[in-house]
């Protein structure tokens, strides 16, 4: 692996650990400013509706845990992608059974100073 | 716009031109021998995958238009994407009203030989 994949591995991490931690600043922080969410039947989220929902969903106490199984990390200069397995689950103060979700996802990383942040991401993950 | 990005806008409006006339062997010269499919809910699909099902459909009778509206083109190097609203109306013979389907994709590309291939392709396409 070269430098930059071990770098956007660590981005996915981290992410995955701020989130499980419920540090939104920190999600917030890997990601570019001109960020993009697409999901199936919704317009596309940018970053302020991404840190909107985040922080709703963390008011209701929801608590998100997830496990990333990159398949593949290409890079070429500034640009990069993955694809991987995701699987994550979202748990409710009140509820007792956590919902699943789980499928596949493609992510575009740019890297700004020095450092691979998230720019798009493709999310096809399905509840089961 | 860069000609790249001129080139990557051609090769996806040849691959609906090519889909509208049931040319398969056409769509599959514009992706790369490893491309890959993902949509939600299944496996990803390889070239093979993507040829067998393409043959079937058409066998079926199947008609495939679509209208596509590419949202942003970026590329570095070798290496670029895509982001757009796609729209798909699929008719079958014997049925009278077409099924339609649409959504956002986002697209990778490669160049190989002076030419640009898709090579990963997320699809969030709902039916509605």
């Amino acid at each position: 692996m070269t430098e930059d994949e071990i770098a956007i591995r660590s981005t996915v991490a981290s992410w995955i650990d701020a989130t499980r931690r419920r540090d939104i600043d920190g999600v917030l922080d890997l990601m570019t400013d001109d960020a993009l969410f697409l999901v199936p039947g919704h317009p596309p989220m940018d970053k302020a509706a991404f840190e909107a929902a985040s922080r709703s969903q963390s008011a209701s106490g929801m608590k998100i845990d997830a496990v990333s199984d990159i398949r593949e990390v290409k890079v070429e200069g500034n640009l990069g992608y993955i694809w991987s397995h995701l699987a994550v689950t979202v748990t409710m103060p009140k509820s007792a059974e956590p919902a699943t979700r789980a499928g596949y996802t493609l992510t575009i990383f740019r890297k700004v100073g020095g450092r691979w942040l998230l720019c798009r991401d493709a999310n096809l993950l399905t509840q089961f």
